[in-house]
């Protein structure tokens, strides 16, 4: 196994961005709690440096008041720890597989929010009946396969599915809950905040009787012009 | 196609009021937050002038973090831009279609709102089962047709439905979320709240069963006086 | 028809009294935000003096974050204004009502919180299946009939239902939303969010299968301890 | 009946424990309202003292904004009054019995939270379809007899229950709510905010169609990990 070296003997450059990853990625586990997507410690952030093959993630089982970003932790691609006092979170091994195995992402959030946790509990699609998942998803949410935590099984899921959905920054993991991807740590919040937006309001449609799916050529439509066109460019 | 005027060539009482509208329009941001009617960057709300024909519509795909007065942008009734640094709404066609559809209007609000967008998912009305639906609407919650992002075809399906539904202050797009227009964009804020409450409440009875529907005659009854006794006078 | 006296034309402490309830209704406002009861200007909350027959009540449709004490209004058990510059609640003539028929109400609470109106709007009695239930209800909470807003004709309708449920301190209007009593407006604002709490559990057991109804004996139990021993004595 | 011995009685290192202990227990009452677990004054939490058998509870029907650390209650582990102004909660005696028959328990909870209720009101234990309940729950979440509330019966029927469900740190009694228990008071709290998370999602996916419940022997290896690697050794 080979040795894992220390943050200290990384470039300045190097140091300088991991300072500035752990603050971003400290500051979004606030918008975990303020879009309701976790409870007490559950939920994670990562995202990925461009200096160098490392990222920053959450430790363990920390509650939301006690995060810092002295307390987050930084790993290589393969899950070691490079810098921290303290373990980092228990599905390390998942991001950090999405990471080597899809390199235009630099940002890995998971949740265990509510209702999109309750469609991977009957291991049911999304379906898309929403324009904003047009734009945002380019058609259903997508369900990955079962896998036990711990191992990086749940990334190897996770990469699986969404080669199927190339358009959905979202899986979410069959009995668990969302992973979601981003070109940062941002973009990830942003469409894990979005995932259980869109599970709630189809949720709450099917109970109320047929939904009425969107055409696949007005949901291509939708997708290519929410990411060409829309925002500040 | 006409040469658009810059807001430095209009008189000094427009300029005047495009201040205070950006104001007004930047502050009730917060009422859809605090009303759970928005998440992340969704949802936008403008106003029209009366001293000119334009409008000031918050900009696309910012976080509401960000929304300050000067960040509002202002338009022409064509959604051309007279004033402002970012790009408006993906929406702005659509508001601009219904000030110029409906002279009457000077607020206009559109969101993703969970139980009104879940109705809209199915294409059914709400149904009439509350007074404060009488009171509010006048009747039913009218759903809209199904139309693409981007163009003015979202306000022609708007204006198209409210005139078959003239009490109404709200319409809920097919597959998209509500519409909901008032005098000024205040108004228009307290019906998407409005909407969101109804469609959540009825959301709920139908799961509990068979709901009563009430009464034309007393809907009728109910936003008549709602509409002429209710509030300080 | 009788001269309506004015405020200043009563004792000392009547008005002092008046002053003391009008801080005490004004700040209950803030418990109905807080425990989710109330969207924009919906709901009003009332107490009956104890120094003359006389009540403080909400101003009509005014907004939350403009209600001060000054604004509450001063009627007598007519419904007349006694005192105030905004015109009462389009409920004052219910809440009079009630005041005049049960000696011993001081406080009366109405809203249209979510779960217990979808209760009212298809006719439902809300089962008694939990403990809290016999606590706080001493069985169901009550249905009451469909009755149009602006005259007494709601006061009638609660009063009669109240006298059916003596143990209830809450009565769901068909299709309009819950009205609670009390010995002061607390007590009365604490029953209105029991019964949203209660009205939102029950609602969804129902969603999971058959509920377990409590048998009537336990329920008299349940309420003859929680009357009488329960709290600070 | 013994003589009860009044807290000054005690050794300093006993009132050494009780001082922090009373801070510890009111303030872990704002994480039930944080979580959304109670209405009102419904909810407590106790936590034992490892210097002697006493434990400290909160008092009996009191607002969450009156909660101080001096307004907790002292009781031996008979629910005798050692120290304190007010009555100790109605489920004293319950909490009392759970500390007698359990004793690596040092912390209880008590909510009446909607989603946990609504399980307990239809008496079915809440099915493991997450691979959150693996590791918390160690399988369903159990529902316990219904009881009547102010003796000790309760605790009878959470301690009977556990013990068939050796790894679940929560039972919900029928009818009535969840009880949940902890290394320490804090713990114990963690697991009520759990128990309304799976409760809420099991709930919603139930609605969904057919829930996947997880293989009983994956279900013994997320409990062993979550209990020997999670977190922070």
């Amino acid at each position: 196994m080979e040795q894992v070296k220390s943050l200290k003997d990384y470039p300045a450059e190097v140091q300088a961005e991991v300072k500035q990853v752990r603050e971003v990625v400290a500051t979004l586990h606030e918008q975990l709690l303020k879009w309701n997507l976790v409870v007490w410690t559950a939920g994670n952030i990562s995202q990925r440096l461009h200096t160098a093959d490392l990222m920053v993630i959450k430790p363990s089982g920390m509650r939301y008041e006690s995060l810092t970003p002295e307390s987050m932790v930084v790993t290589d691609l393969n899950g070691n720890v490079v810098d921290g006092l303290a373990a980092p979170s228990s599905d390390t091994l998942s991001h950090a597989y999405i990471y080597r195995h899809m390199p235009n992402v630099y940002g890995v959030v998971h949740t265990h929010s509510t209702y999109a946790t309750a469609w991977g509990a009957t291991g049911q699609n999304i379906p898309c009946g929403l324009t904003m998942m047009g734009d945002e998803f380019g058609g259903p949410v997508p369900i990955g396969p079962f896998k036990l935590i711990g191992s990086e099984a749940i990334g190897e899921g996770v990469v699986e599915t969404l080669k199927k959905y190339p358009h959905s920054p979202a899986v979410i993991m069959q009995n668990h809950g969302p992973f979601t991807i981003g070109k940062d740590a941002e973009a990830a919040v942003k469409a894990a905040a979005m995932t259980e937006e869109v599970a709630h309001t189809m949720w709450a449609a099917k109970q109320l009787g047929q939904i009425i799916e969107i055409d696949p050529e007005d949901i291509a439509k939708l997708n290519d012009r929410y990411t060409n066109v829309y925002g500040q460019h």
